[in-house]
């Protein structure tokens, strides 16, 4: 509710992802979609699911005044289609949302988002494992000290410890998308998940409202919540791997330190009391992210024990925490691509940190673990 | 940024208090309050803190544009900064912020807020406190089965589980109320909280600027956050006792027992797809709450170790964290006064409930906790 | 540390997994596989690697004793590496443990615990997914009342509820089978994570190595640790996949509902208040364990942004929680393998329950998403 | 159950306090007094309760057969009850446990947990704060770099960054005595909380109860547990506040800052792998520990919404959250206690870290906070 709050931790693509205007475009292709499909199998009308979509597309509705009637009634349903057959009118009026339940409508709007969503992550991790692949490849030879619990150990190549950044946010990637692909599915199964009231034709209606809206048909899981908290978990997880990144960055440019910063961007990182000094706001931006995604995605896990055919209080309190992993997961993506691409980095310095005694050791170590870290999440 | 995602698990009121306004609102008391307090100690010249203070009431600023340039910089303070120098021109400008960093501005913003919704929640939890006093009292020589493990156990007298209902609550309003009066205090410390820079007046300015806020005065606790911490717990412990309530109002809703429900109230609690059903729409707000607090209380306390005189990226993470549990509380205490005001209890179910061979017993010894218990939170 | 908190929760296979023997136990096989794969490529004598194995399996070490030194050295590897030392003696003594450092030990134990403890959780829900799969089957035709919000709503058939709770499970098992298999994984890194001091041969070692202890081997992951906590979090899943049927059948339960309850096993489920009671203490475990498991993985998760090559605090408080998680799982999954195999379903209360004018309706949907459900995480 | 998982972040005394023994111990004094109160009012005689008492101080019971028991049958009272009316024998028997409940036994038990470690807790605090005192008094006119986002910013005094970390444990276990004080509270209810069957002397039993076992009588709270949370949130804080300190020490102890580091323990923060490091083991536990508690936490938040008289799963779920949290804040404070009072502080490095163009500025403010800061938690 607030941009000074959430704009800060995110972007304006992924705000828009979660934004009440993309929320009721898919609430309305929902329903028109519904119509249409029940319409091949003879359970509403060709002339009224056609009404029905003519008005599911040219329907103006106000977020705010329905939010408050949602706020009433306890669900988003009951106002938007309580508007719908009044525009609708005449006898199709009662076919629409025919056969559907409220968390159908909730849970399919919720799903259409969490794929938006997700193709937007995997596009900064993309640019993310491109521009760190280059530069693990590129400083795998390269010395530098190695630091375990925050002291000087070993040399390494610096390409390691980059290629290592690279695994962590690849494969987080790939799992987030193996778990969208599995449980970002259509949700249909009317009052009490049973496909009731469609003269048996529940399953085809399914398959082709799923077809409609390019979601992966399934049975109902209104009180089955285990894939959005894998879908959440699975955000969590990227961004505590691109928080690691920043960890790293924002250490290495510490002021004793010195030997890589994250790029310097106009605008950026400044301070209103020192203006000498360079923050590093990328990296705050994913390790403030990653303070905040284990509580969320606890919040998701939190309301597995759903009760009976649909529960009370536990899925009602996902897509707040869904939305709010996506849209951090998004801040912290699109931070660490700009440091990816933009990575400062001082040979000098690095030099300088490697005591003469503890000269480069096993380099070609380095170098093949490299190779090997580039392949993980493809 | 998704009303319909946010509305109906709050209130108008508490959105009100942490909206992008009043954010601004208090950002730009501060502004003007700490040039007067400057100017009391010879550090801004009295005209030039009235130009300040003039110019903190009339501009005006799109939060929108705000928030963009925030997100750029990583902290709300350095735009506004800028466009309030600019708007105040000539030699006052360089004298706006004297002093003080992003993080005076912000913490002190989010300590408003977070007084301004604590009077909120009081208000509620004070309506709670006194509906279930009056039932607890009525209802207290009352026999009703007690159930324990979710199984019928001894009869108890049904105020007895009323009245642990409002000691639950306002016991957890009274811990609320203590920790806002101890943590949301001022912040005034300056680039790095030593207060540098102000001709040893800091402690002076930092008494007088907390005054005119109407905030207690408090040495600077940048990287010291117990107290929000403890808000924020105090806040997630009032979620779960309203929960609490709210649980029992809906077992005991269920249709085999139908012992008390919540109150009838027109728009609420219907069914998109059945009629005849009553759903208990504001048990399910509190549930909900209470299923997202306890994550969002961790990632309070996940930020504690901070580095430094300022951290990187934890402190950063509370605002939205501390605004959605008082959003949250809200809701909940709001959907709870409703219930404890208008509770309906059936008499005759609970008769039927209670099986002969197990007659109320002791029904002296719930009364006296009755009234032990409407001692608790005073 | 105490069996009066630790063991109601969970089952003794499940606490000799995670038991000081055990990781011992993995320990010393480390050690001694370590060992022999250096031998094979040269770098220790055939020998002494004889000799390191004989130690052993000869070796015997007070856990109490150990585990006092190795909470002032802060690594279990330093004091039980100094052991193993001694107890070899000659020249052998300095080839224990080379190449290798403490994480590297603790966590390939720890993994090696995490593929035991998944392998009796994937019994436990082998025999539930069989047990509710005939149960599904049996009453897929069934019809009883279906419940929304705690509320009565349409009839659904009762083998339709059961289905669910075992696609919750199984599917949530088939996750866990697939990130122990991606995650569980060897650990052989050395100081810093490069496999340096090996001539060039610690990609063979480790190879070997993992082989020898039957895990795949894969690049070092000391400070990238997604792999745990995706284990945690699908634990985390699992737990509240046995915590949503425990959720139903307590609520079946009921005293006015009455349509089902785990089955009577001697001694379980008394009271010590209340002779006449029947508690439904196999749910008690599986609710129990759901209200810890989301905070628990939420722990896994805070750990992520480690520091440089090997982080200070956070992958140390891996194990407490990924061992917390797999004992409540076991104990959850135990308690509902039970109740699964035993579940008595009152028939009478179920035809009760269902008003006349509610007449089970399109039990043909239901029997066909039965069929649908039985097939989820095959 | 892993004393090699447990031992590292705890203390033996701790260890101690959540053992086995001192919880039969307090169970078998609960009996004792329970049954010397119901004496003085009549309920037993007095012979039975000598009877009683002198059976809980002989009795020996193997706490690993009655975990056994314990598990099978959901409680602990429970067999520990039948035991100690088998060895009482006679008439006496029936007496054992009169009035009592399984909940007013684990409840109380654990109160009298809380209490033994908060003491613990205690004396460590006040190390910290001694140590700290003194040394914030002794450097805080002593110019140090002040560092904000991991940034070097302006000079403050040292002592202001010591005089934090003591205001901030100080003002931490300030709370956390006065919850304790609030919260840990004898249980007394009965089967449903009422205090039915004890002739209308319940509330005079549990007053002398209460006595005799020195601790605050009060309502029974079997389903309020809104107390439980605070002291576990509490804890959770003083953890946080101890990782702030050893945040910054293992900061400033990195190679390139080098301005304060842990003080050298022999045998402690050794490498299996490197002889020339020094870890700082005493900041990693302090820092694991604060890894962990906000999920713990979290999972005593979550068990907050009760269902009825006593709940299914979430209070169960207290008791092992609770220990951990004491567990580990006592590893984090004895840690820092022991860096509090042996804090290596570099003068050079300090100085060295002070550019030239930053020269320390206004020390009187710092000082003066310094003194401000020292009155916290008092």
């Amino acid at each position: 509710m607030s941009l000074l709050r959430a704009r800060p931790a995110t972007t304006p693509a992924m705000l828009d992802v979660w934004s009440d205007a993309a929320a009721l475009g898919h609430a309305l292709a929902f329903e028109a979609a519904l119509a249409g499909a029940e319409a091949r199998h003879g359970l509403v009308g060709e002339a009224e699911a056609r009404a029905i979509a003519a008005t599911c597309s040219s329907i103006r509705i106000d977020p705010a005044a329905l939010a408050e009637e949602a706020a009433l009634a306890g669900t988003l349903a009951i106002p938007l289609v309580a508007r719908l057959r009044a525009a609708v009118g005449g006898d199709a009026a009662s076919h629409v949302h025919r056969g559907a339940t409220s968390q159908d409508l909730a849970d399919t709007v919720m799903m259409q988002q969490v794929r938006a969503a997700a193709a937007l992550i995997q596009a900064d991790t993309h640019r993310i494992a491109e521009a760190l692949g280059r530069t693990a490849r590129a400083e795998a030879a390269h010395p530098a000290m190695g630091r375990t619990l925050l002291q000087d150990a070993m040399p390494i190549g610096f390409g390691l410890r980059v290629a290592q950044w690279r695994a962590g946010i690849a494969g987080a990637a790939a799992r987030l998308a193996r778990e969208v692909e599995a449980g970002a599915v259509l949700q249909f199964g009317g009052a009490v998940g049973s496909r009731a009231g469609l003269n048996g034709r529940g399953a085809a209606v399914a398959r082709d409202l799923a077809a409609a809206l390019a979601l992966p048909p399934a049975p109902p899981w209104h009180a089955r919540r285990g894939g959005v908290a894998a879908i959440g978990t699975a955000v969590a997880i990227l961004i505590g791997a691109c928080a690691k990144m920043a960890r790293d960055v924002a250490l290495m440019a510490q002021n004793g330190i010195g030997e890589a910063r994250e790029p310097a961007v106009t605008g950026r990182g400044g301070s209103s009391a020192m203006a000498h000094k360079r923050n590093p706001t990328a990296c705050q931006i994913a390790l403030s992210a990653a303070t905040r995604a284990p509580g969320l995605a606890a919040g998701l896990l939190a309301g597995l024990p759903a009760e009976g055919e649909r529960g009370l209080g536990g899925w009602q309190a996902e897509a707040p925490a869904l939305a709010d992993l996506f849209l951090l997961a998004a801040g912290a993506a699109d931070a660490m691509a700009g440091v990816a691409e933009g990575l400062e980095i001082d040979g000098a310095a690095i030099a300088r940190n490697l005591p003469l005694d503890r000269s480069p050791a096993d380099i070609g170590e380095s170098v093949a673990l490299v190779d090997a870290l580039l392949g993980v999440g493809d």
